[in-house]
């Protein structure tokens, strides 16, 4: 079965994230006082096949562990879902 | 109220995507033949004053498309909800 994966690795609360600083000041000088704390990180998505949603959401965290965040600045969250294919 | 948004831009589909294809080509060479079509894009998370959700999905969406997303290369989804304070 085939699966798709949604990834977002994000900088960890404790630390700076001076792209989100960055923006947050872009908006306060076009006129969006009303935003604040923008933090950036990245959107992954990815398709996987696995024998079942387990095993596919297993082998997402392994690789998000091993490859894709790096624990010292950044934190991951993910969800898997089967992947819909239209027929017919 | 306060509220907060999770944004996604997105590389086009129709678009080249360089670095999801190196991570692709990085998760074969690391032994995830299995994992497919990864893309990499920006997901951005901020915090909105606004009277209702439907106002800060309105200024969300202005953002968006005036500062936080190139059309020419990006797409954009987000989600707007209420910001959980715990008081107490």
């Amino acid at each position: 079965m085939k699966f798709i994966s949604d990834i977002d690795v994000m900088p960890l609360k404790a630390l700076l994230d001076p792209q989100g600083k960055a923006v947050t000041m872009t908006l306060h000088n076009n006129g969006y006082a009303e935003i604040e704390n923008v933090r950036i990180g990245k959107h992954i998505t990815l398709e996987i096949e696995a024998e079942s949603k387990d095993a596919a959401e297993k082998k997402v965290r392994e690789i998000c562990i091993r490859l894709l965040h790096n624990p010292v600045m950044e934190g991951y969250q993910f969800t898997v879902s089967e992947l819909q294919t239209h027929t017919g």
